[in-house]
């Protein structure tokens, strides 16, 4: 039950911690681009929270590929805890950091009507929709920490 | 291992399903009795997503109730599975709704500085607060079944 696909060391988790971490850097480049971000505390805040991701998604890329190099398996239990907490706290927080600007997007396209299609709003749109592709991501690997912590 | 504080079927489980409960409706009371929650489509979806946990908790604090009195244990695995699912999916929502409720009120209270102290806002404030914390209530509830389920 331990070498299902996504767990640390296999191919499918190194290709599920890139994704997050393009994912998370994509959508800081489409917020940061914008000429007003730092007007809105959401916005800024999905930035930090976007940023955290990346250090930490790409951190356990690089581990996956060193592991998938010298053929090294990475299921101690105080590995698994690690990557499980870790992956927890990164979610939740790039859960409620999409959420609090998908709030703000939605209120100004929406409800106020008073962004259009302009560039500026789709680049704002585009950093919520790769944040949330970003945290979808995240949570799955958290689901396959929790799953082999709970098979070891 | 089994018979840790916060349980299905103990005192201190009955407390937190019903602290739950309470947050999750004092927070759609206080949203529920402004005059234009239903202009903001977060508002409405906090409303909603509060209105599951109330359902959720208080069925689950109504088994604990029925549970302690008929001094029956409710450590199944499958209903503690039934339990976990039901309190992640709860808690993911509770969060997203919450966060993003958050969102629009930063930004009118900080940012942009439109709203003022008065009833309405204060109102808003007070039931992001309650969701808040009703979601940490339904947090510390699924972390205990993940425990009772991986000790099991």
């Amino acid at each position: 039950m331990k070498n299902f696909p996504g767990t640390p060391g296999t191919w499918t988790g190194l290709i599920l911690r890139m994704a997050q971490c393009l994912f998370a850097a994509g959508s800081i480049a489409s917020m940061a681009t914008t000429t007003s971000f730092f007007n809105y505390t959401a916005f800024c805040y999905l930035i930090a929270s976007m940023g955290l991701q990346v250090i930490w998604s790409c951190g356990l890329a690089l581990m996956d590929a060193y592991s998938l190099l010298r053929k090294k398996v990475l299921h101690s239990p105080a590995l698994v805890s690690l990557f499980l907490v870790g992956d927890w706290v990164t979610a939740t927080l790039s859960l409620a950091a999409s959420s609090s600007s998908a709030g703000i997007t939605v209120l100004y396209f929406g409800d106020l009507g008073v962004c259009g299609l302009g560039e500026e709003c789709t680049r704002y749109q585009m950093a919520v929709a790769l944040a949330f592709l970003g945290w979808i991501s995240i949570a799955i690997s958290s689901l396959i920490m929790f799953w082999l912590l709970a098979a070891g």
